[in-house]
């Protein structure tokens, strides 16, 4: 059986491992405060092309948004962003755990404009009992999208914008950011990232790592004591060093876009199979994921040896399903799926 | 450099990173619903003689603690502890920040007692504004406290008869419980905290793995949806094997204990060592920690080689520190340190 | 100026106010529990033919539904209700400040179905994931709803049978109860809500008290220590026998539904005047708001003599409007605006 | 039966009845946003020295304190107070439930000193492990405090100026202003209240209002937006200007005072009484809250007729208890009490 439903099925880059077991004796303080943490820390700020920028480890991205999300927003706001937005939907009600409400503003492609958020904004201003309304008070975008969708320059430089004009920080949710910015048709780099996100994350659990997201603060207004914010919220990893490992691994050189490239040239194998079975997509995602809408009878029969997941309904006789590769997937995983298209009627 | 400073300096035992090595390429769902973590699951329940219990494998202890205790309060419900208790004085406000307050009670050792408990819910139940007040709905205990110090069985027993007299759960936080077990004073097996427990949990990271808490569920009625907690809270591991994976290596057979054992021993003989050069101690902690009273021109000796934690203040020419060993702590490092201790006059 | 923009521009029932009058200088435990609400309570049982339901007075609206709703909820869990509702968009987020998320479902008349809430509940059941997201638990209406619409006795059983179906609280938010139950269109006793509700609320604030909602708990096992909820939420008056009055006076007699009906019946006449000048509705409302459909210029001549409210762009010439009439409302506003009507081409 | 038990036993002062009644069907827009509310807190900041605070009525003490509270801190701040401040212990966890920890200080007479909080400042930013601690992020003091006590002007001025030294909000609790600010030993006014707390309110309830407490912003960082913190926190009054008209007719000339000196004079007749007798007290308070040491068969005899609440033990044959006077209280009431007195050997 190969599995193709999630990008965090397998473990970690060897690089990561290796380093893990030479330091493993090693006695470091804890909770981030070692040197090897330090290192990552430059590492990922010279990756960001962000000197200034405040770095931090977290274990996993529902927590990394509760916590982002919680120490920027006051009381009464609240967090705009797409309805198929992961804070939405499938993080059990964090954000609201940590007592504020998402959002939602309409999308099919998992994406959000500049202009639905001035909109949002302009809407709430403008209503006389605003008060008695939750304010916007910062905008989550996911990069790629849930869809595998990604923004453009341009379109990312609006909503930048917008924000900056609101004065309401812009966080990007970066769990597969690699697979992003290593897309064919993106035209962004991760310096664009850290110029025109206030916060944002590096993601590493779906992009290499055993787990851990690497938040990086760019605005300087949302840096001031973030690490109570870590702890209390549970993040503060106490063998803080794990973190650090691997994201110096991932980023002291090309590693991170090595991986992401790969994973996302063996999706476009993919798409390219199930297109030319002639086979529709729910999406047109350009990374890791991809989502043919196949008839129940192909699925049946690639469900014997190849693992996917549903994703939405379609007409009574077909489903829109994902497939995602990721930094470990192996050719012969992608070429054996090829194979079992081809010999299906 | 030789550093006592915690139990959380080293990496992992190094069973654990092999099979991670091992596992590192297979695939397997996330979030715990893999085969690894069905096994591990089972070898804690053996572990603990309680073949009903429930088993969750969480990242880190704030998080465990802030996940177990919101997942029982009702919101006008509050947790009693000792005054030292971890959730009330180092965790960043984590409970607070889920909404409950933390019912603080005095304690020189780290303790509280059945009487303690006892008087606490009966002096809420007769205030005739009771309702004003916030109500004790649970009973959070370390095992070892945060001061090394244990439980004897009685003790324990007192306290589970009266929160069952009341019905409120106890909750063992249990971050050091390998070390409080392996204690030569303690008359406890983990079999008796399940039994006497309604939930408590296993220490991983201090244990001898890189991270993991594994929370056992005893009474049925704590049991419902718990991993909706964990996810709300951010404490589900994308990646859950590497947690099945370090509990199951700790508790599949003798290791974790064996571990521990060796840890306390090392302590009792540093024990000894400060206990022959005359120093007295702030408290007798027969586990892994250990808080001697030195004046400050020894302190300003060991420091030269040894890394240890200033605990409090005595008086002007001396306080209390304290030495952690952990399940890697090398011989060779409790040697340096007791012939350290005969140099000094 | 004739104000019609809410039901709460005016002060009290003169029979409340005398009897405040002639309390005033008794003296009286406080918080809720003096003879005065004692008495109060057995009169709200009574009118819902409720003998063994729980009643409490509260202030007011947004303190009553975050006080409700987050009594009952698990952490996990959401409340399902119109996307028009009151707690969804004007509160502020109020229950997302109690750490819950609104579940909103797509309407256009304010109302939601018995088979909207099942399906909802199905498809959180059904999801693989279901716990990475919110689990529905319980259900918000309110009655009238926000457009003044009204649920008929079979949509409302229905509801409750669906509700109990699922073993989740139906929970009504009665903030104009009296307005809809004293609606010519409808079928429904205020009986009937005690008996297909778990908890609801009589509104006073909006139906001729000076402020206070009265919470109607039906199902026994929502009963348990509701009042900590009540003073942890800051709802718990200190002089509560000013609630008890209010409610006593309202609905010892018929007076709360004569009020309620006059103001209907004249919400009526106003509806017949729009209509036979020929405006269209907003939607058709049968209690004492209405939502015609005016030219700006109609508007802009009415607002000279009358207040109303904007309600929703409808296109570049007109707008939906809203006027409420209220328990305090003469004919003689009704004739001045049915006068002014008529004087308009 | 004459009470004694607390100061919100009657209603409120008939000047304010008068003005409920000769405005009761005038039409006024909702949510304090109506002339007379405009007049109020104009009339309240003339009674402060203030003329740029922001001023806000709200409904009741608990309420008010988790609104301005949670408004000022950020998630990993918690408050500083007695241990017997009121949001330590009669509010049910109300802070707790809006997610921060209160901090409590030492105190036996109800009071912290400026020494107390500098210490506490200190050594949370002296401790290497600060970030895993709750930051104190502001200071409540209740004036006079639940044992009746109040502050003299330079403990005031001490503790304003610490607050301000290390940039943090004194919050004043003036739930009883009048009564502390009335006393004979007081040498505070109004304006210095004003001039020396970040924020505080005058109370109403407990001083002569039905309900009603007046927020008084006088740090213009603190002002923003509070209006949707109240609407959260449900303490925005639908029908504002009953607010309005209370704190007017209180505040516009000396009434408010008048009704305060009465009472604590009131107060030290009774004290007077007591001492005369060769009782003792828990504490020497100056306000309107006496708290005699009585010998059980002394207070049977007295509850024949007059009502007292338990305050604390202090033997096997004797409790403290105390008994209120307040605005209502005639002199007849006093009278009788003084010649029960008498009559008991």
């Amino acid at each position: 059986m190969i599995k193709f439903e999630s990008d965090y099925l397998e473990g970690c880059h060897p690089r990561i491992l290796e380093r893990l077991m030479k330091t493993n004796l090693e006695q470091t303080p804890g909770y981030g405060e070692d040197e090897i943490c330090a290192g990552a820390r430059e590492t990922v700020r010279k990756a960001c092309g962000a000197p200034n920028a405040d770095v931090h480890f977290l274990v996993g991205g529902t927590q990394t948004n509760a916590t982002v999300i919680s120490s920027i927003l006051k009381p009464y706001q609240g967090v705009l962003c797409a309805q198929s937005g992961h804070i939405n939907v499938h993080e059990t009600g964090a954000i609201e755990h940590s007592a504020h409400k998402v959002l939602p503003l309409p999308s099919t492609d998992g994406k959000i404009s500049a202009e639905q958020v001035e909109s949002a904004i302009e809407e709430h201003y403008s209503d006389p009992s605003a008060e008695h309304t939750v304010q916007p008070g910062m905008v989550y975008i996911s990069f790629p999208t849930e869809l595998g969708t990604i923004y453009s320059k341009s379109e990312l430089e609006a909503l930048s914008g917008t924000c900056r004009k609101y004065g309401i920080p812009l966080f990007i949710d970066g769990a597969r950011l690699g697979y992003g910015l290593a897309s064919s048709v993106c035209d962004l780099e991760l310096k664009d990232i850290a110029a025109l996100a206030d916060v944002f994350y590096i993601g590493g659990t779906k992009q290499g790592a055993l787990f851990g997201e690497a938040v990086v603060i760019c605005n300087d207004s949302l840096k001031k004591d973030f690490r109570y914010n870590i702890k209390q919220n549970g993040g503060m990893l106490a063998k803080g060093r794990l973190l650090g490992i691997q994201f110096d691994e991932l980023l002291k050189d090309s590693l991170y876009f090595d991986l992401s490239r790969k994973a996302d040239l063996q999706a476009e194998r993919l798409k390219t199979a199930f297109r030319e079975k002639g086979y529709k997509f729910l999406i047109d995602s350009p990374t890791n994921q991809i989502f043919p809408i196949l008839p129940f009878d192909v699925q049946k029969k690639l469900a014997a040896d190849f693992g996917f997941e549903q994703w939405g309904k379609v007409d009574g006789t077909s489903s829109a399903v994902r497939f995602c590769t990721s930094w470990a997937t192996p050719d012969s995983s992608i070429d054996a799926l090829i194979e079992a298209l081809k010999d299906i009627n």
